[in-house]
């Protein structure tokens, strides 16, 4: 309850237009129902034009996606929905004419709202091979939708250490970046020794065997030599272009 | 090597000033030497005043670190060793007057340069007990030397959530938190759910059996179902402060 | 067997009306197929009218199904058959007239009992997310057929704390709380800050990468720094719903 | 706030004793400092006499230990202090006269209020072997402080089953029992198929090699083939007894 | 080399009959080719009519199985195909008229050979449940076309312990024992402790969640506080029964 | 109860030589205090002079190990202590004139009956290399105290196959195999490939990283290319030597 | 940039051919684009005849396979593809007529230039059973299109030693050895004890339940207690070709 | 047994001057104990002057390693015992004069046979940070002592790449690299994307928390991006000398 809300109240209750009875029942439900500040994240999320709804596919039907995806495309709002297999995009597509559908990040994108630019610089997307680009591309939607410019780093593994170095310039124009990376994830590390900016690094499932799905490049991103590096989740594209967006924001 | 002393050295030759020999000898071993940028980060490090050395103590001798302690004391700098046990930091105070031990933290600390804000806000450092108060005191002294004002948000776990919801306004007041908690690790869900900022959540190895020395925390906040939070190494408080410390420089 | 029963017989030898090798042949089998107790629990639910007989369908075909579903509904019990697929549903349902298909549960179940509430108080299923909804429905019918009454509170994860708490009188009300959660399996901790009940935690496979198939969220509540807290096996909604069951009878 | 409070606050302003400024300062903290209920748990806690204080001893030095029971035992209620080494005992003991130091549990207790029966029934703690007896103990001393009655069954393991079915009469009088078990923790699906009562299964570390330190014995008991079966973390006697009193209690 | 080949050959040079360098020729392969007893196990399998020959489907194609299990039973032996899915099979059986499948256990045996009881006595292959047939009837299969008499002891897990005292007659009247078991694995311990005869334990990838594709029964079987009990890898029947078949040999 | 004791009693009561109370005293205990079998294998073992009676030290302190060990000599019986280390074993030493301490094996045993021979045959313990010894010798002393003949054949690793060649003759010498091996664990699969009687596998904690205390060997073992090997726990030597006498028991 | 180039631009600057300018222009990229030796790697692979494109098939399409293909076989280079499944094998093999594709192996190669003897020796790839061939082929087919003799010893596993003892000559006449093997990974160990030259391990997912997938044979040969195995990944046939040929080069 | 020795005993057969008796006597055990060839490569060890006899250190006591170290360097051979604690060295150092203990590496040695130089090239031995320095210095005595020179190139981690690229001379100047790495363990990929020679990986243990004791930096290393990397056990310097000296070899 916003503190003038409170204050109408209670000056309807100084002013006798509100009996204490009434008062007492509009406040009895107040810590939960809309403790001020505590459902502030939430609001916030309604109030600022722009910022995506966004739907996590996975475990999802075709046809639920379809319906959650309508519905907040109908508000006018931009919706961004996760994870979505391509067998699964279709209902979306056929239910929203302005839906798209991004095959290699598994996204369906109704982008409805013009860009504007919430961020005081600019997001590094970084890979380490052409196979992160889903992730990365999850990345990079969701950073865009979001508000923030971001620009693809791709194929820059360590074991080309020349083409990293290539990239240094645009590594280096980022305020914050973001390197996605399977099999032994070490290119975190490499990028975060040629920067002054956090980094947050994305280990993706590319590999095998010893990869274990992810948690090689997971584990090596945690025990980075390098300090400073902040680690998400296996294929977290999602996750990493959120935190990124908290740190890149404008009025941060 | 800056562009100013290349423009030099070729004046230099097309003035005849230096032979081609002379110039071919400066110049051959610079990709490796003096690549422009490549070594920014480690001579940006030198150039601003009062950014602390750090030394790591992990696997050395009393005598090495205070050794190295002294040696770094010695250029007026700022100096924080980490990860020295009880027992081994007699010797660096022995050696360095300027030196003080923190025994919590288990850090020595030479503080002989003002403290200089370099940050644009404040960072929150953030308990879920009090049994997580070493690894946030190595943060919070971490963030002090490097220029960061910091204030420690103690004891507020998820099991007691009225205790989390008391320190509201401490959390929202922040830039950046870094969350540090043992056991199942939640306490950064809740926190990244209260407020908008970046949250770097630190694991710690509080805990027995099944917490598996701090893993069972790490995987939980991995997991996290609050999108953007970010992941460091377990006890890793060093590495959590870092990274805010990237995030919340003034210039950034 | 029954002491009365054993000084029957033995009156019978002393009144000679049975042959001491009579008796020894009736005793000597005693150990193992009538230890008075032993074999008590199943005869219990043989006794109790309505105490639904369970199937356990993981492994089995649909016409395996089929026939014990038949079988046990043949009886006039209640049936209760978990982890049936969509697929394999179809050959009790065509067997059974009475049978119904729950598909999010994965649950067949024939109701032909009428409901007879064997409980002290009402168990509380919470989720932290409508992905642990299948989960929570398979708790909510076993305990239904099992004679509990039961409220679900759904989709009060942590990292919306004000969620959780709007819902806490519903939390409160009940004698048990069953608490499903995927990813870091946070809400528990949470829930058992609030109530003064017994918590039965049950991890779901929701989630990917570092969730490791729910062994995170498992390990989570496995660790849970809020005292009291007991756990089950990823995704087992029926189990926990037994432990919920025998805690919640009224005559314990 | 109670409602009560409320209601008087809001008079105040009906009747213009407090002016509305002052009302929505005493309301503003509402919902973070005095949410009804949401501190219930802690504050019940405190008016339930004889309701021990309880101290985790792990990580903490003899002195803190002696401190924190001093301080408390100081407010005459009943202390525990768990998982204290035998090397920390001394210092509780020499501060506090009243306390005792039990060997085996590695707790100290302070007891100085007289025992009410708070349970419903008797609780059962049962052993596989003699090794269990340190986690076993722990989990009777805390019943016993929190009000339980609780007996010892032990060294009933499966291995020698006709010794568990020898204690049938002491397993079925129990109204909960704590099965601990290390190695291959079999041995609460054995008891939890003889009663009809909640189990709950405290793994050990006792065993070596694949045991794991205790994981074992926790994962048999995670996949135990009897429904019903909850799991705590390995050692942890303190929280199954914690979940125990819980269920046991008088007026639940 | 049989020692009298060798000195019939010796023989052959003392007489003249054989030069030194046919001798030289013959014997300058020995080590590799015919190293008396090396080779001998492959040998003595040949000469032992009746013993199977077998064959491991897993990774074989349906062509691929046919081929080789019509080629063996060209020989007149018994063959034994372990790891056919029922899509495998159809090839094998078309090839050869004599060959039958065995769904559950997914093996084509071709039996041509009369049964010839090779065994000190019988073996017992017991189950915690029916969902452990499929590698129960492996372990049956592979017994009798090794020669030895098995019978199944089905449905006794420890959390109905009277239904395995009520087979206590079969248990012990066995000379080996198999006991398979997923879940918790506990059955081999609480068997263990009812005979006393070698208990081969056999996990089964039987259960979900915890029980981590039988890693859970496999660590609980070899963490068995009943001495003697002996483990294969998960779902090894086959194995497991070659074990019992070696213990159980006539000859032995 | 023997079938020959029990047709007494009730011959007493037909007789009216007992009351029919008596006899229901004596018999309503039957089932839990001496089940025909149930109880049969701890009286055999009792029954059987010279079987040893067994402690197992790990966890106890040196006086509790010294009064058990005393208690059980001073009837007369063989006795042996395994894990004992060093520290610990003087008390045993200096309660029992008799016992003597095996430092490698970490054994302590009191040997006051004669050696029978309770075997078919003689038992082979076969280590890879030296570093195994001690698992071996537990093995060793554990045979020997349970009336069987045993070699040992020492240091024949698969990395020396040809020492493992030299010893062909003891290896088939044997009617049952313990193969003791730590690092990759690879003995036992080369030797099972070289006999045709039972092989048991034992783990052993040598080695170091990638070993992970022996989990290495473990799998390797229970993954084994030749068919009917069986394993035992890490470094259990004893537990392998159990079911080494189980197998070679002369009337089995 | 060589350094004649880099004489040659200095000579035009002191020449006044070439302004300064144009000469910080022409150098100022210098460390990222042409740093000599950096990319020297890539470069020589281009200017060594015959040495393959290699294309990484894993979780790339058909199309996209059958592009890159054709656009490296244009170029008249001899082309590899691993991980290439059956079902996407024919766009390639439509797209270039010159490419075969090798089932058990999933390469697709095109060979168009003549065989060219690049080492210094013939590699010997090892199985130690059939089904370890699919791995053994990658590594034949990498082998020779980089310009190696190789010969294939195939199912020579330590369970059957005399069949490994009578394929020695092969394994002698070998300068590099690639042992393939599942299961419990035993075979690099007995061969590394046969032979003086280096030994490559390749554990293979061969296997079942306690193999995990291959992880058993990797921790097996890591551990091997032959000093100077090296490893490589699960089933990474193709690497361990490339670490052979970089040890059999003639010219190093 | 040598063809020529076979040789000269059947012409003594054949002269008469054997009998067969002494001929099969002589014969019968030669596939054990003579087999030409599978001895061969200890018979080559001895027959190589200089090449060490090597001491593994772990699990002896500093008697037993003084007592090896000085029977063997009384033959004249050098001598390399690893893994030998400072506290255990000062027994090998009174034993044999001339022995020399290296406290980092751990490693006591003995050399009393002049250095010949047995490589084609020199092996360079890279570590990522100095933590690294003690298994690279194990490595560094081994080769020496097995006649290979090698050159450290130290601290050259990826997060200062601009080092690794200073020492790229160094790298290059190799014909074989052994790369240790602790964290992470990134640096091997690095470094085989600058050369073009066999690179060898060592994990160590260096790290804490998710390092999971060099398990990250392992999986890091299988798991690379760089073809043609092989990697040996944690922490295992000598295996990883041992490989480079077999490639290194100036005869291979």
């Amino acid at each position: 309850m916003h503190p003038d809300k409170l204050r109408a109240l209670l000056d309807d209750v100084a002013r006798g237009e509100a009996s204490v009875d009434e008062a007492v029942e509009a406040l009895k439900l107040l810590p939960f129902r809309e403790i001020e500040g505590v459902a502030t994240v939430d609001h916030h999320r309604h109030l600022r034009v722009g910022v995506p709804e966004v739907v996590f596919g996975l475990g999802k039907t075709a046809e639920e996606i379809a319906a959650i995806v309508a519905e907040l495309a109908g508000t006018g709002a931009n919706v961004l929905a996760t994870r979505v297999d391509a067998g699964k995009a279709g209902a979306a597509l056929a239910a929203v004419p302005a839906a798209r559908y991004h095959e290699r990040a598994r996204c369906v994108t109704v982008e409805q709202q013009p860009f504007v630019d919430r961020g005081r610089g600019q997001v590094a997307v970084v890979t380490a091979g052409t196979s992160d680009l889903a992730v990365a591309e999850e990345a990079l939607l969701t950073l865009r939708l979001y508000g923030h410019r971001a620009e693809l780093v791709n194929d820059v593994g360590v074991a080309g250490v020349h083409r990293t170095l290539a990239r240094l310039p645009a590594l280096r124009a980022a305020t914050v970046l973001l390197v996605v990376a399977g099999m032994e994830g070490a290119l975190p590390s490499l990028v975060a020794g040629l920067v002054d900016r956090p980094v947050i690094a994305v280990p993706t499932s590319v590999g095998y065997g010893a990869s274990l799905g992810g948690l090689a490049a997971l584990l090596g991103m945690l025990t980075s030599c390098a300090a400073g590096v902040t680690v998400v989740n296996i294929d977290n594209g999602y996750g990493a272009a959120c935190a990124a967006a908290l740190i890149n924001r404008k009025d941060s």
